[in-house]
């Protein structure tokens, strides 16, 4: 703001590139009376993302689990839109600004990248080109003393033909408010009486079937929160099209879940058996069309191709897609600049050329057991160097979340955890004492465990120390996350709209 | 629903043509015991319109002000699209199915009509066109034994340049929802830096002009509440904008308010003064355009022509338009047929060709004071006609609320009171009997007064009775209305957003 940037001249400026689990936690966590803090981000919000799917049938609502960013408590600078490119020698940021009405709330699918030798990494240009708003913002510059990258990844198709353009995701508010309403429109579609120009129940069955595909805890959760709105919601008001409706989860792998032992996911299979929610394992979904026809143009109903179905497709009136992330589009352009100095103060090698570091696997940044990015080539160790923690790190830029690979624990899995784990401790260094403090002690990952909801008010949960089931399990872990990452606002309306859809229902209505 | 149908062979099957104040209220009070309730709807919900004004700056949430047609209690069957034509000798309607995403939550601007000779009507083809979704819906064919005409009207552009394609309408749940969007957008907009290519303070003070069209409650009220979320919640995110943002309620007439006193409208004026929301009477707006190059493009700034100002234009980031109402398509194309049997067991003289009476002032179908639809050719009074009630009537269809005018009290204003009067009279009275008691009682209007909000917890209060102003007329008639056409759910909901806004701030993400 230009108010905070008058006031704050003498604090340094610490800027955030992203507005998820690292991001907001670590704006969250850094102390505002010793730094200006200034997020950038293509979203004016952070999203709850373990409630996506309960808001996405209506159970609760969505502004109830997302927190604004202007709101954070203290002072805070924000620019809506996304960074563009970043000038390290000269620590500045240019952002391509997006304000438009709904601008990013829908997740962003890039289109694979051109060059085959940058394997599961998006093409700027074609992600650009699928942005939200078809007119380009304005270009604005922002300075930094301090940058946390934090933008996140990306969905990851795997190049599957009519993936973007035809199935659901399920990563950001928008998507969860298109779901519901198509979930809801299909149902409406459905409800029609029979005519001279209407849908046949073999129609009816193909548009309410429900396809998800990855089984891990988002699509598993998805598939338990559809089946209760159903069960619960849906077919008192609509009893006779109830014998037409399935729910599908598609994954490649051998078994769902694979994060919990036997025994739960044995109990998430049996759950899912008694809800008659298919789970069918070692499927690969080869492609995705719209149905041709009346049926297709009117109703979008789909067709999935599926590897070991051969040609015979499988029909369903909605995808939702929770498989797979690819690395930010961001993250490779800059990884591809040559850095001319090492630091503010250069000592004496600065001649030898370096660059952002990548890991070849996941295309994310590599990063020291302090979160610092590394840089490509190491400087030759020298004691009489006057910057010790100038050796192949890049100075005062940290990445954390999804975009970070630590050297020291390189198989991180990318969840909110390790995001907001990462992210509290980065600030917590920093309010301690700045860079010399963050470089004192490394980052330690705790976890805490995997929560999965199955639908019916059960749920897994699955850590080091406890393998949880039933309505303990959920009643227990979602109220410890909720407790701890949401404002006063959410903590007070989320009770509240559980109750009320358990006492009156869920929102039903499309608009 | 086909359930029903089958259990509801002996009742006979009402329909009622749209889920407004009039169709929703007397779907509400008749009896399902005594019929079948079928609505035909483009909506599938009723909307509390007195609170659209607050859900479209966040105060309340959107789904608190609506209410599900399918969770009314008892049977109820519904069919979401718009009636496209009646047959009223075999009694059946054609409806074009539309249950597409979000369909009709906007408020559709018919274009006008093509035959000058049908003033203030549009037409229905070009309504259309106009239609929420590209594709043509199923058209669908239901019988009915009563039919209720409760379709409403549509907003009246006075076939002003631009209004259609720029203003922003208040009048559904969908309009709230772009409006708020549109308003927080407009802001972020305005947020971004000094930079090589961004907005003056001139762009910004063009953007940041918010234009009302149309004094009367529902403009001055939108003014009001706008009012307040600047104040109150967006002030302090954005202080450097305030010395730009102003708002500005334009109306045709001499005076805004005009069914309150000279008092009330004082007083009313007087708080808007100290608000700083501008008021101009007597201007004309003639036209609405985008401004050329990319402050329009971009930014979708506008340019007002108003009469008074010659040529020269005003800015505005946003113009809303809650001024005027034009005849539904629907009336026009149902009054232009020709009725070939007066009633089901036609009397001796049943050649008289006929067709619905409509009012040439408004374009409305007349009805006489039982609210039964009249027809253009009054039969001969005949003692011996052994159906009295076939005078002049068209037996079984009924209408009520906006697209009705009454011949003993042609000048009922179109209002969610006289609306909702009408149909919980007809209901009850075909409770109580059916055709018989309709005739039995005529309708009589109770006028409880205008209640209209003005910022500040302030509000006024107008009827033959009393002339309330403060927050005491808030309260009271707040409440009042509340209580009386609300379902339980958003009885407790509504409260508790407004203590939630009002202790932590209103909504202010955009998605």
């Amino acid at each position: 703001m230009l108010s905070s940037q008058s006031s704050d001249v003498q604090k340094e400026r610490v800027v955030i590139l992203g507005s998820g689990w690292a991001g907001y936690a670590f704006a969250r966590t850094l102390d505002p009376a010793k730094y200006e803090r200034v997020i950038i981000s293509p979203r004016s919000y952070f999203v709850f993302t373990p409630l996506l799917a309960s808001t996405s049938v209506g159970t609760l609502e969505f502004r109830t689990i997302i927190e604004p960013i202007r709101r954070l408590p203290g002072k805070i600078g924000f620019y809506q839109g996304w960074a563009d490119d970043i000038d390290f020698d000269h620590k500045t940021i240019r952002i391509e600004a997006n304000a438009a009405e709904e601008a990013a709330s829908k997740t962003v699918v890039p289109a694979p990248a051109t060059p085959p030798s940058d394997p599961g990494v998006a093409d700027p240009k074609a992600m650009t080109a699928q942005g939200e708003s078809a007119k380009k913002g304005d270009l604005i510059h922002i300075p930094y003393d301090k940058l946390v990258i934090a933008c996140g990844a990306y969905s990851q198709t795997f190049s599957i033909e009519g993936v973007r353009e035809h199935a659901h995701f399920l990563r950001d508010i928008g998507d969860a408010r298109r779901i519901r309403l198509r979930i809801l429109s299909l149902f409406e579609q459905c409800s029609y009486p029979q005519g001279s120009d209407h849908l046949t129940d073999a129609d009816k069955r193909q548009l309410l079937h429900f396809a998800i595909v990855g089984g891990g805890p988002t699509g598993i959760e998805f598939a338990a929160e559809l089946h209760d709105l159903i069960r619960e919601d849906l077919a008192p008001l609509y009893p006779h099209l109830m014998p037409l409706v399935s729910i599908t989860v598609f994954d490649v792998a051998q078994k769902v879940l694979p994060m919990f032992d036997q025994a739960l996911a044995k109990y998430a299979m049996d759950t899912f058996a008694r809800q008659n929610i298919q789970v069918k394992t070692e499927h690969h979904l080869e492609r995705l069309r719209l149905v041709d026809g009346e049926l297709g143009r009117r109703h979008g109903a789909l067709r999935i191709k599926i590897k070991e179905h051969g040609d015979e497709e499988v029909g369903a009136g909605m995808v939702v897609w929770s498989t797979g992330l690819m690395a930010n589009p961001l993250i490779a352009k800059l990884a591809a600049k040559q850095l001319a100095s090492p630091g503010p103060n250069p000592p004496a090698d600065a001649s030898a050329a370096r660059s952002l570091l990548r890991d070849p696997r996941t295309g994310g940044i590599m990063t020291d057991a302090h979160l610092r990015a590394r840089t490509s080539t190491i400087q030759p160790a020298n004691e009489a160097s006057p910057h010790p923690k100038a050796r192949g790190i890049l100075e005062d830029v940290y990445v954390i979340g999804d975009c970070a690979v630590m050297e020291n624990e390189p198989s991180l899995p990318k969840t909110a955890q390790v995001a907001s784990q990462q992210a509290a401790h980065l600030a917590r260094r920093l309010n301690a004492g700045g860079a010399g403090a963050v470089a004192g002690k490394a980052f330690r990952y705790r976890n805490w465990g995997t929560l999965t909801y199955l639908g019916g008010w059960k749920a897994i949960h699955q850590s080091e120390v406890d393998a949880l089931r039933g309505w303990v399990a959920w009643v227990v872990w979602r109220g410890a996350y909720l407790t701890k990452s949401m404002s006063v606002r959410n903590k007070i309306l989320v009770p509240i709209y559980w109750m009320i859809s358990w006492l009156f229902g869920r929102g039903i209505s499309r608009f």
